[in-house]
């Protein structure tokens, strides 16, 4: 199982990447609002025998207990956004999320080291219609392997990357291989049955995967066939227009919101005026962008961070599956 | 304007309905993380003139303006269950919300005197598809007569009375008349294009609706025509199903859900159970239900109020409208 790509870090997942998976963490509520992951994940708690599978061990966690308790997304700081190995390695950070941060790198990694948990499955939701999507590093050949064992069971799962970079801040980033499971739209607070049956499905489905790679890895001669994966590479975030004091001075245009995934078109109107009829904004391409899509329109929790939606263009990947 | 009912305070209303409203309050942000109706508020606060009318003053306010900066629902308590006349003279009552409440009750109050805002409007939002609703005390002449002329220009908007009681608990019952426009679905934290346009076009609307009633009355004879106006009343609360610690043990069934104002059949799955896959319980009516309609179907806010849905039944009232 390898992706086709030449840089460095991939290499060294090329040589490591026939290894068996030894250990699954599922974890749920790295945001304590996003409640249909927090369920599920609370059910796999409550019931292991669901995700045990013979070839490996399957923990599932709770991540940010407070958070969860409050119905918040964080108490002090956003969780997945601690996971960076500077962060993790500085003792003086005082948050409630940087020390949960650290226990949590204690019990699924360390990060980077040898015993770090082979996959992390981190269960998220949004408000934005963005469906299924996979959320993982453009390097992570086995995260992006499941992903397509995964959608080859569901032609509605997606698979976006995080943008390049020599370090992830997001919790699966603390396994050997991880990705988030993001699933919406969803509001703050709501388990929504549909959801929460298609997560719990997804989730049992990634396990059998490994394990069905596993009984590939330990046959005498190994059968591994090629796939083409398509996926979606963020390219830039676009925020809301704002006045000089950081105040929304329009909103995401009815003609954009829920579009997640659709392209987009020049001239579309992208955001509405707060006098709630003139359109404010409309896409106009940049230069290089080609056939864009946006995704994570509207997302409740992005308004804090500058992000009205993402765009992405689509690229594949050649994947080895089982 | 009135209602043709027979109960003493609805002749008490009768008597004193044909006063011209001289004073209006619009709110925004009664919950904190109901974002599309506080940027609603938030519009009219900084554009005054758009909410001025020449027959009375408007003045708008957002009410609980820590859990806005939160952007939660509450701080230490629902700002919204906070206004009964027995709570707000309780000054022992310290929570921050209490304390608001107060505050609120003299600048649109005090409740029940004569000083009181003739007509308080109240911006929600809820996560349920519950789409317009106009929600009043059932013997609110003013403000089921406004609701007439919404429905007239808006045949999306619904009107649901509020259980009968000797007094009500919500910010709009401080007001002489008063109602909450509720307006969904849409996600806590989540400011949407189209309901903030819809909302912003409804204030107006009842803006102009209670500026046309005082031209009518200001006239040497004034006319007003009869009106029937349909309406749900609430029958009850149905929680979801939960283990001796209070943990959910079912969800909102998928065919429940987003079914909001859709007459309910005997035998529908309303709950499904955590394995993601069983129905764990079905609609069973019960002697006296009739055709009844759930409504507030897995609204966020109510499962820590132990309400999955509430059920209503449809019935007319008789109003005058000008």
């Amino acid at each position: 199982m390898r992706l086709l790509t030449q840089t460095a870090s991939e290499k060294m997942l090329l040589l490591d990447s026939r290894r068996a998976v030894r250990r699954v963490a599922i974890v749920g509520g790295t945001h304590g609002n996003e409640a249909t992951g927090v369920a599920v994940a609370r059910y796999l708690a409550r019931h292991p025998t669901a995700a045990r599978r013979p070839s490996f061990e399957t923990m599932t966690i709770l991540a940010n207990t407070a958070a969860i308790a409050a119905n918040t997304r964080y108490v002090d700081e956003d969780l997945n956004r601690c996971f960076l190995s500077e962060l993790l390695g500085d003792a003086s950070r005082a948050s409630g999320e940087a020390a949960r941060a650290r226990e949590l790198d204690l019990l699924i990694g360390p990060k980077g080291s040898e015993q770090a948990h082979d996959l992390v499955i981190d269960l998220h939701n949004t408000t934005s219609n963005s469906g299924i999507a996979l959320m993982m590093a453009p390097d992570d050949a086995l995260s992006h392997a499941v992903a397509a064992k995964l959608v080859s069971l569901d032609s509605r799962v997606r698979v976006c990357e995080w943008a390049e970079a020599s370090d992830h801040a997001m919790l699966p980033s603390v396994g050997a291989s991880g990705f988030t499971l993001e699933v919406g739209p969803v509001a703050w607070g709501v388990v929504d049955g549909e959801l929460y049956a298609t997560t719990l499905r997804l989730v049992l489905a990634a396990l059998d995967a490994v394990h069905e790679r596993n009984a590939a890895l330990a046959a005498a001669s190994p059968r591994f066939d090629r796939t083409e994966l398509p996926v979606f590479r963020t390219l830039r975030r676009v925020d809301y227009p704002r006045d000089e004091c950081g105040e929304l001075q329009a909103l995401v245009h009815p003609k954009l919101q829920s579009r997640d995934f659709e392209p987009l078109v020049a001239g579309t109107p992208i955001f509405l005026d707060v006098d709630g009829t003139s359109v404010a904004a409309r896409y106009e391409p940049e230069p290089d962008d080609g056939e864009v899509v946006p995704f994570f329109i509207n997302e409740a929790a992005y308004y804090e961070k500058g992000i009205a939606f993402a765009l992405a263009k689509r690229a594949t990947r050649t994947c080895d599956v089982w």
